[in-house]
C-alpha cells in the first residue's frame, strides 16, 4: 500500500477546498498551506481505511478534513505564541494581525465541516467533534496549568490526551468508519491510534529538551519556557535530589539558556528523561501490540512503520536508537 | 405564538451542552455564557421554522447551535477587540487569557457541529458552515481594509453580508428546512433573514455615531477608531465638501474624542447619516416585504415585530422615530 502517493492530492485537494474565489481572503487562507506538513493525521485516516478494504473517495474527503482541522488548531496555536514562522512560511498573525489568524482558524474549522457535511456520515462527524472539543479542553487545561508545579502525571496525560491523542484516534475510527468497519475494530483503531497520539506528544515533550535548537527549528526547553509543565519535568519534582532547585528555578519565571541548560542536567542526572522516553516508547509498543487483532495486510504494515518513523527519541541509557527503532520495528 | 417562553430554555440547553463535567474547562466556558443574549437568530431559526408548523425538538437543537456560533464568534471578536466586559460580564480573555479565549470559541464552534451532528440534517449542516466561512471570509476583509478610505459601498455591503447577513439567512433557513419547507420558501425565507442582518449590520454602524455612549455601552465612533470603515464614512467621503478634512483625519489614525466629534459633524452636515439610516430602514422594509408571500400566522406576525424592535436609528429628518416604526410595522 503506497501511501505516500496519496498525500500530494490530499494537500492539492485542502488547498482547493480552502479556496473561495476572493481574493483578498484566499491570500491570507493559503498563507498556511503554502508548505504541506508531515500530514500523520490523513495517513492515520487512509490506512485505517484501507485496513478494513479500498480507499474510497469519501476516506480521502475525511483525511482531508481531518487535516483541515489540524492546520486551523495550529493557526490558532500560533497566535498567542507568537510565532512568525511554522514550517518555513510566515505565519498569518505575523503577515496581517492575531485578529485575522482568528478568523483565518476558524474559516478552516468551517471548511472541515462543510466538507464533513458532504460525506454525509453522523458518526463520522461526531467522531471529530468530540475530538476537537476535547483538544480544545486539553489545551484550555494546559493554559491553566501553566507555571503549575504541582501538575500531577494523571493530570498531564490527561491533557495530552485532549491535546494529542483524541484526534490521533478520531482520524483512526473515522478511517474505519468510512470503510463499513465493525464496531469492535473500530474501537480498536482507535486505542492504537490513542496510544500513537500519547507516544507521539510525550516524545515530542521529551525532545523539547534533548533535541539539537536546529533540528528543534526552536531553542531548548521552549515548553518549560512558556510555562508547560511536561512529563520529564513532573518526574524530576517527583524524584530528583534537586527537586527544591528545580522548584525555584520554575516558579522563579525566568528560564534564560543557563537557567534551561541546568533544568536539563537536572532531568538527566535523575533518570526522568529516560523515564518519559521510555514512557513513549510503551505507547509505542502499546499501539503495535493493539494492530496484532488485525490480519497481515500492507495497510498493517505501513501503521507500524510509520509508528517507528514518527517517534524520535534519544538514545536510551546503554540502548543505541538503532537498538531502540529494532525493538519497535520487530514487534 | 409565544416565541419568549422558549427563550429561556435555550440559553439553559445552551449552558448544558457547553459543560463537559472537567471542572477548570468548564469554568471558562461558562464565562461567556453568564448572561444570555438578545437570542435574534434563536428567535429565527424557530419563528422561521414556525412558518410551516409547530415548532419540533430539532428546531430547538438548532437554534441552540446557532447561538452557540453566534456566542464563538462574540468570544473570538472580543479577542483583538481586547474587550474586557461582554453582556456586564468579564471577558474570557480579560479574565484568563487571548490563548485560553481562542481555545473557548474553537471549543464552542465545536459544541454547535456535535448538536448539528445530532440532528442529521445534511442540508442544515451545509447552510451553518457555509455561513460561518462567509462570516469569517467577511471579518477577513474588513480586517483587510482598516483605514482604507477607498471602501466602495459594494464592498462594504459583501463586507456586511459575510459578517451579519449571511448566518441571519442561514438561521431563517435551517428553521425552515427543519419544518419541511418547500426548496422556494426556504429561499424565500432566506432572503427575508438576509435581509434583516444587513439592516441590522448598518444601523448598528449608523447608531455607532449617533447612539448615547451610555446606550452603546461603549464611547461613541469605536468603529472608525479602529480603523472600520461603515456606510455613513463611506457616503460622507463621496458627498461631503469636507472630503478632504475627513480623508486626512482618518488617514491620521489618530482619532480623539474631539475628532471623532468634527467627524460626526461632518457626516451629519452632508446627510451621510441620514443617507444610511434611510438604507437600513429599506432594507428592513424589504425584509419585511419577503414575508408577504407567506399566509398570515402568529409566526409571520412575531417576524415583522422582531424587525420593527431590531432596528434602533435616529429620528429620519423631517420624521419622528414614531412615524418610523409606524411606517415599519403598518407594512
Amino acid at each position: 500500500m503506497d501511501i505516500d502517493s496519496y498525500l500530494p492530492r490530499i494537500h492539492e485537494l485542502l488547498v482547493q477546498e480552502v479556496l473561495s474565489g476572493w481574493e483578498p481572503v484566499d491570500r491570507v487562507m493559503l498563507q498556511p498551506l503554502q508548505m504541506p506538513g508531515k500530514l500523520i493525521r490523513p495517513r492515520l485516516v487512509l490506512l485505517s481505511s484501507g485496513l478494513f478494504g479500498e480507499i474510497s473517495e469519501r476516506a480521502i474527503d475525511v483525511a482531508i478534513a481531518i487535516e483541515c482541522i489540524h492546520t486551523a488548531s495550529l493557526v490558532h496555536d500560533d497566535i498567542v505564541d507568537g510565532a512568525s514562522l511554522r514550517r518555513g512560511v510566515p505565519t498569518i498573525n505575523h503577515l496581517f494581525d492575531s485578529h485575522t489568524a482568528v478568523l483565518a482558524g476558524d474559516h478552516l474549522f468551517a471548511t472541515a465541516f462543510e466538507i464533513l457535511a458532504r460525506c454525509q456520515l453522523t458518526e463520522v462527524l461526531s467522531e471529530v467533534t468530540r475530538a476537537i472539543k476535547q483538544m480544545c479542553a486539553g489545551e484550555i487545561a494546559q493554559d491553566l496549568n501553566l507555571f503549575n508545579t504541582g501538575l500531577s502525571e494523571k493530570d498531564y496525560m490527561r491533557n495530552i490526551f485532549g491535546k494529542t491523542a483524541s484526534l490521533f484516534g478520531a482520524a483512526c475510527r473515522c478511517g474505519a468508519l468510512v470503510a463499513g468497519a465493525q464496531p469492535q475494530d473500530v474501537r480498536q483503531i482507535g486505542l492504537f491510534g490513542e496510544h500513537l497520539g500519547y507516544a507521539f506528544q510525550i516524545a515530542d515533550d521529551v525532545m523539547d529538551f534533548c533535541g539539537e535548537p536546529g533540528t528543534l527549528g526552536k531553542p531548548c526547553g521552549g515548553d518549560l519556557r512558556n510555562g508547560i509543565i511536561t512529563l520529564p519535568v513532573i518526574r524530576a519534582l517527583a524524584v530528583s535530589e534537586h527537586r527544591r532547585e528545580l522548584l525555584l528555578i520554575i516558579e522563579s519565571n525566568q528560564l534564560q539558556a543557563d537557567t534551561i541548560n541546568r533544568v536539563i542536567e537536572i532531568l538527566k542526572d535523575c533518570g526522568a528523561i529516560e523515564y518519559a522516553a521510555a514512557c513513549a516508547i510503551n505507547y509505542c509498543l502499546g499501539a503495535i501490540r493493539l494492530l496484532e487483532p488485525f490480519p497481515q495486510s500492507p495497510a498493517r504494515n505501513e501503521l507500524v512503520r510509520l509508528c517507528s518513523t514518527l517517534i524520535t527519541l534519544p538514545g536510551l541509557e546503554g540502548k543505541s536508537s538503532r537498538e531502540v527503532w529494532n525493538m519497535l520495528v520487530e514487534v
